[in-house]
């Protein structure tokens, strides 16, 4: 099996490196994480990820994962990008996203109509792109498996190793990486955090929708 | 505040982009990725992680995180590596660690009488660098903080950021990250996982302990 793994400049690291953890360890699997050169590519977090191949190298995917963040505009708006995730796409059986990434595989047309989800910030805009928003925090629509924002990754992965390989080797996986989640708050999500911290939040992220709202009815 | 993650050859990447995604997100301070040489980092996904800077050129640390992975190893073998966690943790108000992280630490000397916590495998074998053993997901001794395995890494960067900028910080980076976990199986554990799994995965690290025992042992 090849999984590949989309980069791009400003990725939003965590929706990459959760799923990579998961999927990494699926016996048989073969990793790709492809970028447009094989230069560093600068995540959200001032770490810079190397690439191992790149969109005219990389073999015919099984697995497509798109992660997402402040640099899924970017993305959205390169051609050479989408052009590879509307070929990956169409060749991988598994047409996956984390987070906003969702709107990269909806730019290049491959969530039409399709049930998916993304980070709760942008939630209500997947119709931009033809998709169905359903409020969870992994999505599946046949082969199509969307993950909700950033830490969803995880158990998006855990689902998609499940799907992939059994309940047993993914529930390997998960003791392997102990997730056995302990929050110390009860904040991860819009229905339950702090009224004053869901404000402040949705106020930052309201700053941003207008410009993403163009990068995705701009997308190449 | 100046943060440093420690990245050597095989870290278990997650350990590390975990709690960099949150303690990135904290208001004034200031990250660095310090590794022998400025050369890509391979960790143990096919990943490689650029650092930012060196043992030589980082700046002194307010906080210490030191990540773990079957490169913990040869970590605690090489002088120059073991060198820079004394002295970066000398200096570091917070010192920390997520995973088999602890060792180096320990190895160094900075967990002697500390109340602290490993990944489930290793988690007995801490009192041989002199640390008391706990069984929880995050560990607080003063100003020593550790995290248990992989991704504990999460709840472990949570805790740390309501610690060092109060609970509204840390609470709207986890409504960012959308921290709201569901892993898809209660495995993430030896108290719960499967018995089949749990006999499995320990086979698995058994065979590993006796050399990890050497290599913290004979750390340099």
């Amino acid at each position: 099996m090849q999984t590949g793994f989309l980069l791009f400049p400003d990725v939003t690291q965590l929706d990459f490196t959760g799923p990579l953890q998961v999927l990494h360890r699926l016996p048989g699997a073969t990793t790709h994480i492809v970028a447009k050169t094989r230069d560093p590519v600068p995540s959200d977090c001032g770490l810079s990820l190397v690439p191992t191949t790149t969109f005219a190298d990389c073999p015919p995917l099984d697995l497509l994962c798109v992660p997402g963040g402040f640099g899924v505009d970017g993305a959205m708006g390169d051609a050479e990008t989408m052009d590879f995730v509307r070929r990956a796409g169409a060749q991988a059986r598994y047409v996956t996203s984390v987070c906003t990434g969702a709107f990269i595989l909806g730019a290049a047309g491959l969530l039409q109509g399709k049930r998916a989800t993304t980070h709760w910030a942008y939630h209500d805009l997947l119709p931009l792109v033809g998709a169905i928003p359903v409020h969870a925090r992994v999505v599946r629509d046949g082969d199509t498996f969307t993950g909700g924002g950033v830490t969803a990754g995880i158990d998006f992965a855990l689902t998609l190793a499940a799907e992939l390989r059994g309940d047993d080797i993914a529930q390997s996986i998960q003791l392997a990486i102990e997730y056995d989640p302990a929050p110390p708050f009860d904040a991860g999500s819009p229905e339950r955090a702090p009224a004053d911290v869901l404000d402040r939040m949705t106020r930052r992220y309201g700053d941003r929708r207008e410009a993403f709202t163009r990068a995705v009815l701009g997308a190449k």
